[in-house]
């Protein structure tokens, strides 16, 4: 589908600064002017963060996986119908912290779904939209973890070691299949270095974009 | 799927009476000694019954219709795996109060959202699992409306003469499709009278059921 606006997404397994790097990103666009707006996924409206809170509860009896996916669809579609969409739609450059590579990569490889599954899910969702520019976060799960404290991880979080390298096998293929829109950043560098890197990849892409 | 149990579902437009005809009927399994479970859709488990309330709640923010049939399917996936798939297996009879083909006809033919996706979805969440059998509850959206109170409206039930018509023209159109499990009845005439004529089928296909 081809729209006017800019979808660019960040994209990486827990504690890679997807969330602080999209946040600095986000500054640089307003410092430039330009029109831009941000969301989280799972997240973005009202009722998508209401069942984030419901996906990461860890108090609450545990959900089947097919379960826990179509929850993140269902999120995903009122914040595609609601904000993405009539963002791009209007021109802005819309920024998603996490997108449906996430689901791919957390439900498909992470929780060993059938993939062809999750990749219906996802586009049913996404009503076919595609990111323009993604920024893949890559760090181990080992060095990430490294960094979190234990008393503040949520119930994805505490899905064990396997999990998460099944996670950032995940994102590993899925950047090998998408080469076209897949920036991977060494997420082990440090937040400034990673943030120059972004803002010149973006301007660069955004650019191109533009001139087409 | 081959399944052990067998699986009986209540389906109708508002007031209908499916859920004193399904208790009723639960009422005399017990009395036959026959081993069964009953759910309601959306619901039977604690986090189904949570969506469910999601889902009618009237003072939530509207949600896209994609998004609320995928909450739907997220539902149903987690009473699915947690209870129809083992009471099946377990060789119980499940009593089901709405299962996939009230998503088909609220969804799909109510909401006039594409209706193969619908049936797409419907199989994920259900993983393939049919019902033996389906007791429409037929009762036109007029003469419904005039047995229910209006503060006792709900989001769904408020949706519309025009949508509750599509509903019944939705049910029509999948028990023809499906006349091997669809049995119709007259959801005017009363109480005493339906469920006898519900527990008389009901004998009659177990029967053949058990015997094959």
């Amino acid at each position: 589908m081809q729209k006017k606006g800019f979808l660019v997404t960040f994209e990486g397994g827990e504690g890679c600064g997807k969330s602080t790097q999209s946040q600095l990103f986000c500054q640089f666009l307003k410092q430039k002017n330009i029109n831009y707006y941000m969301a989280r996924e799972p997240g973005g409206t009202n009722f998508a963060e209401y069942i984030r809170m419901l996906v990461k509860d860890v108090t609450f009896e545990e959900k089947s996986p097919l379960s826990e996916l179509l929850l993140f669809e269902a999120a995903r579609a009122d914040v595609v119908d609601k904000i993405v969409k009539p963002m791009l739609e209007n021109g802005a450059v819309m920024v998603l912290d996490r997108f449906y590579d996430s689901t791919l990569a957390y439900q498909g490889y992470g929780r060993q779904m059938d993939k062809e599954m999750v990749k219906l899910l996802n586009k049913v969702a996404t009503e076919g939209i595609e990111p323009n520019l993604t920024f893949y976060l890559k760090i181990s799960p080992e060095e990430s973890f490294k960094r979190k404290t234990k008393d503040k991880l949520d119930l994805i979080e505490l899905s064990g070691e396997d999990f998460h390298k099944r996670v950032e096998f995940g994102f590993d293929c899925i950047a090998k299949e998408n080469k076209n829109r897949y920036v991977i950043i060494d997420a082990t560098q440090d937040r400034d270095t990673m943030q120059k890197q972004i803002r010149e990849i973006f301007m660069e892409r955004y650019n191109a974009f533009q001139s087409k």
